[in-house]
């Protein structure tokens, strides 16, 4: 089986962590590259000891530097930076000959004024933009086989925007009457040192945060707006609960079409990818069954009281929702089977 | 200090037990019956070994039999019993010239046709309908102090009720537009031996139900349809979280009024509610901050990119949006003070 | 790559699942029967939608039947069933020509007596005892390629021997001065309809239970008795904790050996072991490294106040302490390497 | 009913939360002063939102400056410092005729050296080491009354020292043969930016820690000696677990005496005690039966087969282990009811 050289840039948070677990059991990656400035010199499995006997958990993180990482032989790098960090070593690196596959949100936004609004800093590397595609394999396979440049989705757009999807292309639901509740687990928000982020802050704790306008938001609306053919805004509020993992997000909006067109919709849409699974009418999809998966679960009802069109969608934020999806992007741009090394139950 | 003689009346889930829990603490409340038909003949204390050591933790359970009850000398009776059952004790109580505050959602409803539609029987009770006061005090003290029969509100109901009534009232928002998403601890959903409610079903998951037309809406949109003036329907989705208690309810709905007018009605009707708690303009309610008290915490904002004003609550389900809003009209039709046995922090 | 067609014979508890899901993913091992008579006529994914995707999920639960078993094809079927239940199973099974892998206690003890004693009833097939090997790879290779009838070891024993062993082979340690205690998982004590399992009686609690005399000791003791050459009795005590999975073991005992011969008996015996990951002295073991793994972790230290060794263990209780162990055996039984489908980080 | 008045020095960590939380809801204590360094000028409510709407909560955090706390009128000074640090704001505040109740470990030892061998720096105070009492109020309640500094003693000791006490003092087990093992929530841990301590590292997670020496271990030692009348070591191994509060406690040692005795000396002992629940033979403690509450409840049970008597304790780290038990020996110092401000259930 042919495999792929691969670096991991700023591998120390909770989705590098993800990302360097699905690429050291990846039948067709060969992680040669992994940097860190924080934690140079140590190696993966002394820095995440569950990785201990896997073959190439003696790999030692270096600090990050364009050269060295290029020398090592790495073809594609995953970047799992900070946004504005991210932006400048997908130049250097994009220069030096490797491809990008870049978790952060530099590249995922076609407009770099509504970057600007969302994030609070021009566009660090505005020329790149438009050659950029957003990694969302269900709707962009053909121009990820072909990308030098992936900008990977966030975790809560990939569970809000999936669904969405299909019923805005066919014109079922009113565009401008989408609401959306999303519950992420603790690592959603990051591998930091802070009080909130505490197992006693959290844990017997849920609460609505980033509200009204939560970053995610740039890039959800703007692919609704691609979809619905029309400019979309929407109600989105995020809420951190006591899981390490999952998010599930609950969305409704107007029924405006056909209701019984509304479960054939997601049918076509996704009934050949490989990674989301249809629950139909009535389904409500559970964190439980997608973490560690790279799998997004859909479920939908009918309020015929409200006339909303309700759709219940779950991942793992850390899988679907980060590390996996950019995977799936590798395989793909790799021209490897989609599910290469991301099929877990 | 003068009290009251009680009876609560089938108390082994968790809603009795709280309601136990906070009576055995009330400087002004008597226990004096216990009934489960379960348990007769065990001791408080044996049942729930947390209460061993409180004076009247040696009560012992009897099964449940309106004379004997009476017999007791109760003043007045609570009931923690399923829906449908409630309403034959209530009766029988009632005769027997005890006052009844009902935990059930039996007495609730003012119209026993829309009972029917939601709890799936006709109601057991209809004489009794027009005299039970929905007893939420914020709004209905007066009622209260002189119902022979309260029908104490529903977890959720609270929670969303309680912030968007004010609006409603000063046509701040739009009746037609609300949408809620509610996240419950496992409590609320009973104490059963049921696979759903195991500790690794529970545990690492979050989940919607319910879906699209729970129970509880039939007491919220009757409030919600009170204040506004007008007939409101609403879309709710409730979701289960892995937390031991409390509910989070994030609601919105399009603002039609003045913008500068929310945050006035919200502290016109709550700012001498002894257990409301008003978090201002971009509170988020945080359910850690009111478990194990009689609180509800309720922050807002407004999202001037949609035009809809967010409502951001958190009260425990089994206190406020249970036990504890039950002792909190016990202690109105008592003539004590509001707060007390009711104060913990 | 040859594969082995496999039956699981009752397989709807947490075992079972783990079981089915471990199997679903080996790249040599074909399900082509399982059975659970109370989910019979429901498919796998039907019964634990996380499978749905999966090839194989289709199949579906028939009733416990030894022909229809046999005429399944099935060359190797593991028993998920309670104890006392599986030794008929195992019997028939055998008799038609199976291999059997009995994850149940029924064939782990060599003595009928302390079957009897532990187990509170005669011991149901005497005549299989003296065939069945204790399946703990680490120490049994060889028979275990050898068997025909494998009993697979319990969760707590399977913590609890393996740090001991080298120790107590090597006469480091007073085999009259053990004392461990074992933390564990929820889902250990199974998928059963039992209040003291549901959510809320399990978070945020800690317990001890067993005491004095959880049934594992018959096991524990019997393989500790071997490798000291006397007859060993030791202190256990098993808590719950509010985990989904993992059991963390702590041991001490005497040291009346040469300090400087623990480390490296622990090194000896297990540095070529594909699951025993030597944490060195002073390693903590945490289950959080291990959960979804066959690993058990091992770290040891010295008491040098009171002369004991610490031996801290973890492991996940459903992995290496059940489904993953027994995979673990069928791997070496059948002629695979020993991680075939089982390594993961 | 007559108060004292109180200042709480260094009180934003889970224990001084726990503190300033319980004495808001004293009745006969009167907050006059709280001081934190890093949170000067904040309100309690503002640093704590749990607090809001508690009479008292809008006193605000003061830097440490004793002529300051002195001028507030404060009676009683409880310390919520770091060790170390502790021992110098009690030399000053007794020099301004205060009473100290220390929650730190700073007067917890009679012996200087053994502070230096398990603390690492000469003690801080030789001089007022004599006259500190270590104030477990089950043992030294007469001395806590007349005292003017009280060593309030530490969570895990607490939960050991109790049940072995009495079998101690009537020679029922070998002083020599005692191997403790404690599970803590993670509040135990303090209010620290630390990654140990965030939600995703503690969830799911089980794990020795401090071993073999943790610093408890001289306080024990020293306290389980003087009722052994001999010079007592022992093993002691602690735990974290996912809970947020709790200590469960498991202890054995060789029994030596009558077996008839043991359950006799802990009724003889505790019988009495306002806060120590006796659970029996067979009773296994559970953390949530006491969380909250200034209860510790204890079983036992005699392991025949091994000698041994298992003692089974548990706590609430935080109350019995820590704040409230600070407030029980402030009731006793102040003259109050034992149980004034500190019965919860």
């Amino acid at each position: 089986m042919n495999s792929t050289k691969i670096a991991v840039i700023g591998a120390s948070g909770y989705t590098g962590l993800e990302l360097l677990r699905l690429l050291l059991m990846h039948p067709q990656a060969e992680l040669v590259c992994v940097t860190s400035r924080a934690n140079a010199g140590k190696s993966l499995k002394q820095l995440f000891p569950r990785f201990t006997g896997a073959p190439g958990a003696d790999l030692e993180f270096i600090a990050p530097d364009a050269d060295v990482i290029a020398a090592s032989g790495a073809e594609v790098a995953f970047l799992a930076l900070p946004h504005g960090v991210a932006a400048e070593y997908a130049t250097s690196l994009l220069e030096r000959g490797l491809r990008v596959i870049d978790l952060s949100a530099d590249f995922r936004l076609d407009d770099p004024a509504v970057y600007e609004e969302f994030y609070g800093a021009p566009h660090p590397a505005v020329d790149l933009l438009k050659e950029a595609v957003y990694g969302l394999p269900e709707i962009r396979s053909e121009e990820i086989s072909k990308a030098r440049l992936i900008a990977s989705p966030g975790c809560y757009p990939t569970s809000i925007i999936l669904p969405l999807l299909p019923l805005l292309r066919k014109g079922l639901i009113d565009p401008q009457s989408i609401v959306t509740c999303s519950m992420s687990g603790v690592s959603g928000a990051g591998r930091k040192e802070a009080i909130p982020l505490l197992f006693c802050e959290c844990n017997e704790s849920v609460r609505a945060y980033s509200v009204p306008k939560h970053r995610h938001l740039s890039e959800i609306e703007q692919e609704l707006s691609i979809a619905a053919g029309e400019k979309v805004v929407m109600s989105f509020t995020p809420h951190l609960v006591p899981t390490n993992a999952g998010i599930c997000s609950t969305t409704s909006a107007k029924l405006v079409g056909d209701l019984a067109e509304v479960g054939k919709a997601l049918e076509e849409a996704y009934n050949d990818a490989a990674y989301v699974r249809l629950l139909g009418k009535g389904g409500c999809a559970d964190t439980k069954n997608v973490t560690r998966t790279n799998f997004v679960d859909i479920g939908w009802d009918y309020d015929e009281r409200t006339g909303r069109i309700l759709l219940l969608s779950a991942e793992d934020n850390l899988g679907k929702g980060a590390a996996g999806q950019a995977i799936q992007s590798f395989n793909i741009m790799s021209g490897f089977s989609e599910t290469s090394g991301l099929l877990n139950f």
